[in-house]
Parts: C-alpha cells; structure tokens; sequence
C-alpha cells in the first residue's frame, strides 16, 4: 500500500454544487486527511468566466477556461464533473477517463442517458466513474445499492426524488393553494426554476430513477425505459378530494422487478396517508428500497442544495482517494449488467382515481357501469357532491387494473352522452 | 488482482441471525458471486447440540461443538460470530483474528464492551471486523457514518434503536394500554424476550448507541459512557398528557459532540408529533444524522429479525470477500480514534416534564414558583386538570435546564407540605 500525500483534483464547473463541494473539502480537510491519509486539494477549476467573482474561497486553485489544462496535467487524479449539460459534459467525462483519471459526476442528466458509454470507456481504461451524487442530493442511495444491500434481490424502489415537484404538492396540500400560485412561490424561493418543465414533466425525477433502477435490479437502464406523467394537470381540488379518501397526491418514482421485466414508473399518484412516504415533506427526498431479506428500508434527508449535494460528491472523492491509495478496482461494475426487459405501460397495472363531470340525470351509474364492466374494471370508492345547475362532479377510485382496459373503458365513458367533461386522472399505489 | 473462486467461513452459532445469514448466503448465491467473483460457503459452523433439528437448510456445512476445528482449518477465512454473549464470544474472536482469519459480527454488547481491544488485536494481526448488523439490523449505519457521509463532521446522532420498547410505546399510544399489558403481549408475541430487562432499562440502546457515536464522532466510546434511563415507569397517563400537548413518548438514543465534549443518552422523552421520528412505530427502528455539510439524513427499517440482520451480516461477508480479492485493508480504522471527553449528566441541558400531584390549596403554586426560580428554571407549559378529593394532579413542562438545578429545585419541591408524589419525569426533545 502506497499512499499518496497529495491528490490533486480537476474540477469541471463551480456553480453551486462545485462551490458546495469546495467548501467541505476546505472546511473539513483535516479529518478527511484523517480519513484517506491524503491532501485533498483542487488545483485547476474550470470555469466560462474567468473574472466573475466567487461566493466560495478560491485560494490556491487555478481557474482555467480551457479545459485541456486539466486533461493534460499529469498530476491531476481525478476529475469533478459538476458542470452539468450532457454534450459537453459527455466528452469532457471520456477524455479525462483516456488520459488515465477517475471520475466523480453528480450529473443524472448525462448518466441517465449515456451511463452505459462512460462506464465502458472507464472500463477500458482502468478507471471507475462515482456517481452519489446524482440522486438524492447528500442521502446515501447508490452506495447502499451497491454495498449496504448487496445481499438482497431487491424488488422495489420507491421515492420522492425530486424537490421542486414536491415543494409545491406540499403548499397544495397544506396550505390549499393552487397549483399555478404555488409554482409560483417555489420560484420566488428558489425551489423552482425559472424553467421548471423538466421537474414539472417528470423528467428529472426519471433520470433518477433510471440510475437507481440500474443498480437496484443490475440492469442497464436509460431514461427512455422510464414512463413520465408530470403534476401540471394536479388540481387543488383532486388534492382535497384525495384527503378525504385518506390520500396524499406525490410525485412518484416507482421501479419494480416482475417476472416480465421491469416496471419503471414516474407518475402524480395517491398514497395512503399512513405511508412513511406521505410524511416527506417540502423539498425533502425519501427513497423506500424493499429487498427480499431485509425487507423496507427508508432513506431520507435534503435531495439538493450546495453543501448537501457537495457532502455525496466528497464522500466519492474520499472514495476515489482511498481507491488510489490501496491500488482497488470498483468491484461492483455497471457494465456487466445485462439489460433486462421493460414491461411497456399499456401491461402494467394501477388503481385509477378519476374525477369528471356529467349531466345530473337517470342512467348516468348504469352507464358507467357498462363501460367499466365490459373492461372488467371495478369500482372501489365513489363520491358524487359538488353540483353546478343540472352538472355533478363525481369521483371515483377503481380497484387494480390493467392500463390497457382501463384506457378502454375510459374510451367508451367519453362517448356517454351525459358525460360533459374528464378532468382528473391519477394512479392509486 | 487475484480473485480467489472459493471463499470458505466458519460460523459461531446458529441461532436466529445465523440462520437468517446461511438462508441469504444460499437464496441469493448466483447474485452475490456476480458482485464478489468468488463462490461463498460456510464450511464448519459451531453449535451447542449437534443433534438438535435445524430449520435451516444446511448441506454442505459440517457442525461441530469444537471451535478449534474452525479457528485451526486453513481453508476458512473468515469467521462470522452470530453466538451473542460476552466473555466467550471475545476469546474466540480474538482467537480467530490471531489466525488470520477476518471477522463479521453482529454483536453489539460484545463490541460496545471490548471493541477498541478487538480492533486492536485485529490491526496487530492485519486483519479487520465488520459490524454492520450490531445496530439497527439490516439498516444501513454503520457504512453510512464510514464512508457515505465520511466528508462531513457529524454533529447528532439521535434515533430509535431499540424494537422492544418502540413495541410496547406504540400499543401505549396507539391503543392506550398500560405498561404492563403491553409488555405482555409484546412477549407473547416474541417481540420481547421472557427477560426483558436489557432492553426495558435502556442498556440494549446504550451498546448500539456506543457503536454508532464512536463512528460518528470517531472517538474511543463505551457503553459505560451513556447514560441510561428505561421506559419501566413510563405511565399511559404521562402518553397521554405528551398527546395532549403535542408529543409522543420514545425511548430515544441521543448522541451529541459539543465544545465540551460528547453528550450520550438513552432516555424516555417526549418529541413533537411532527418530527420524523414521531411516525415511527411498532418494532421499527430509524436514526437520524446531523452532518455538517449534509444536514439532517434518516434512515428507517426493521431493526432485528432473522433475515434483516442476516442482510446486515452477509453485507459484511461480501465486503470482507471483496477486501480478500483486492487486497483492500479497512481504510477507516476505528482504533486510531481519540478519547473524547464526556460530559456527565449533571452538566447536560435538557427540557422536562414533570407529573406530580398536590394538596388542592392556596399557594401551592407560589411554592413550585418560588423553588423553580431560585434555580433559574422556567416553565413552558401547565396543565392541572384530574383531581380526587383534595388532591390535584399538574403536569408541568419547563423551557431549557442544567440537570443539576432542575434536580436542586425537584429536591425543595419534594419538601413541599402541599407536594404528595412525584409521579413522572421525562424529558422533552
């Protein structure tokens, strides 16, 4: 064992993950000695403008805006990843893997789609990619996948993994504003972008899902694979028809291991209240990952933020380090997943909330019923109370039942005469 | 790197967790070759009675009342201690790291007495122990605190980490038993053992406590150094004065690193129903740690159980295979731990609720006033509601308080001619 008493690291980016990371590697240098046997020091950053200044003390780190600098310096170990985007971040992640150095990323964005491709070129050349801080912000996720439950066959993974979308369901919940009024407030915090279409439409929750469901299940899993339904249709008022049934409406990710294939899910959906889940609230991210020996396990804490997101990103350079220094391979390798089978949605099951509008006259129930029972699909819960002249609201909630029918029956209903309008529909887990 | 294809353990015991462990080993064989590159067997396990029926599938082992046909086979290379108990499991671990073989426990009352000795004597003999399934079964704690949150300096651990009382609180909240009854059918239903004594009193959460805060604080800690207090006098009328100004009663561990030094303390304590560990019911277990980089983190399962504590062991099992191939030695070793000071109980600060009943007459209040204020104790909260002939009963909870004056002022007020009884004190988190 030949340890190294100074790893030098380049650092692609310092917005506010890299600021995040800098500041615990400064902050907390001496028990990470402790911890590694190393210095740990950032020698070269780069950045797209060299004279902006910085909220992060940038004592003793050369700030570059050419990134050969870092790629070329041959005392440079390890490369941080945290500029974000996907192209440029892509061939920045597969020259410095060529020219021999470890990387650390918290892009989901570009693992979500090109994970496979970065493991493979890391592969070849010797070197591994951590990835921690991709999901989940600072909750320890992809490590306890792949070290902490490695004795299980794990069956599910299911969590609130993304902040913003959960922030406004939570002001929705509890305050009873609507959805355009508590967007509009995350912004004003800064829980929300000023772009939010990717929390919003389910796509950053389902680039997340994507890495965990490849560890969870050993399977090369890209973004695409996943199903996304977003929370711009979630109405305050199917969030307080939900209460009432003794459910709270989440932004759910939700993978699973079938016999055929794999169930890979992002999608607004009730859960009981007496859920662990139903009480993550705000910006909070919980994961509950059930395995076949240890049953559910539950992580929770901060998804995002600099220093949070910064703690999973040093916790991989103290693991990247501790590799350097004891001359270890990552024994768990991404590659060597197969890729197994995705069940496409129209195959998977759900139970069905619905809320819609009809005209209040005889032979609306017997309607539906038809249209429903032709399909097989049974009713659990009805509610029929808000009226407007000769127009009832009604809700209802179905037992389980395949998408495909479900979308028939639904097909049918739309048809009925005295059907005026369908305005709600979510999935029950 | 050479991988070695056989990787052969010797068990001590084959009780509960044992069996849990060779079931895992055997269930999930083909995965857990794919993650280590090795085939894993239990070749010799020790047992009290060779003839007892076991419902555990064990072909291929060979049983033996004889431990030195374990620590003597050069073919084993680890040996996992699943027989519990103190002096005789700590010869046989100490025997098992002086021949060379790794060890994986589960046994926290071992290591929370003799931990430091055992890491010493594994370091002297190049060799290492895991014991991620000495606290909280199969939840994932020990390797957090280790390496996923190692960049930060952690500031609280605080948790419920003992299922046995959990057990008996819940039926206490949930079903307004009283302490008795629930104990009993917390036996009955084998959530307590016939002699319930080390988990009622505290001293089952003080020896997981001592494991997780010398990790957590990366000081030389033992069970001596945790106060304990126990649930055996918590009453359902103090849970249900707790409910009625917003609390739940826990048994809590708590673990704080302060100027002066280290706080721990196990102790029944009323925490706010809006706390996460609030929702955390039955035989459920869940920690929370403070870090300073990463916040608040929570962690939540089933923290005992025959496959859940095996998950634990048998995640253990496969780092130590995967140190065998890759020659990896435990970077993170706890003997190079300092002793950090403890403060004693007298110097804590903590908020309390008291329950006492009174002579029902003009000033009786004037006297707890007057004993209150000479020690500086102020009060937050008073209910006087039950009263039987002249006698009151008065809940009182007071704001933030050295142990030592709140118990210079309990001893004047005991002194109080209207004072009859004591009847409960409990802190407030």
């Amino acid at each position: 064992m030949v340890v190294k008493d100074e790893i030098k690291i380049g650092m692609l980016g310092l917005g506010t993950v890299g600021s995040g990371t800098a500041e615990i590697l400064r902050r907390n240098r001496d028990s990470i000695r402790e911890k590694t046997g190393s210095n740990i020091t950032i020698k070269r950053v780069l950045v797209r403008d060299l004279n902006r200044p910085r909220q992060v003390d940038i004592t003793g780190m050369e700030l570059t805006d050419d990134p050969a600098t870092i790629f070329s310096d041959p005392e440079i170990d390890l490369v941080v990843e945290v500029m974000g985007g996907i192209d440029t971040a892509r061939r920045y992640v597969k020259e410095a893997l060529r020219r021999g150095k470890f990387v650390v990323t918290a892009n989901k964005d570009l693992l979500a789609r090109h994970g496979m491709e970065l493991h493979r070129v890391a592969k070849e050349n010797d070197r591994s990619i951590y990835y921690e801080a991709s999901v989940g912000g600072g909750i320890p996720l992809v490590r306890p996948l792949k070290h902490c439950l490695a004795a299980n066959k794990i069956q599910r993974v299911m969590g609130i993994i993304n902040g913003t979308t959960n922030y406004i369901l939570t002001q929705m919940t509890m305050h009873h504003k609507e959805f355009e009024t508590a967007l509009k407030e995350a912004q004003e915090k800064g829980f929300a972008e000023q772009d939010p279409s990717s929390d919003l439409a389910g796509r950053d929750a389902a680039n997340k899902l994507a890495i965990l469901a490849a560890n969870a299940f050993r399977s090369q899993v890209t973004e695409a694979d996943v199903y996304q339904e977003g929370i711009q249709d979630v109405r305050l008022r199917d969030i307080l028809y939900a209460a009432e049934l003794g459910y709270v409406v989440k932004l759910l990710a939700l993978g699973e291991e079938k016999e055929e294939g794999l169930s890979l899910r992002v999608l607004p959906a009730l859960i009981p209240k007496t859920h662990p889940l139903a009480g993550v609230y705000d910006e909070f991210n919980a994961v509950s990952i059930l395995g076949d020996s240890v049953g559910e396990v539950m992580f929770y804490g901060r998804g995002a933020g600099s220093l949070p997101t910064g703690s999973a990103v040093v916790a991989d350079i103290i693991d990247v380090v501790r590799s350097i220094n004891h001359q270890v391979v990552n024994g768990i390798m991404e590659i060597d997943f197969k890729r197994k089978d995705i069940i496409p949605m129209a195959r998977q099951h759900s139970r069905f909330y619905l809320r819609f509008k009809a005209k209040d006259e005889p032979g609306v129930f017997a309607g539906l019923a038809t249209a429903f029972g032709q399909e097989r699909v049974s009713l659990d819960m009805i509610i029929q109370k808000h009226r407007e002249g000769d127009t009832a609201e009604i809700v209802l909630v179905t037992h389980d039942v395949q998408e495909e029918k479900f979308e028939k029956a639904m097909a049918k209903i739309k048809c009925l005469p005295a059907v005026r309008s369908i305005d709600a529909i979510l999935r029950v887990i």
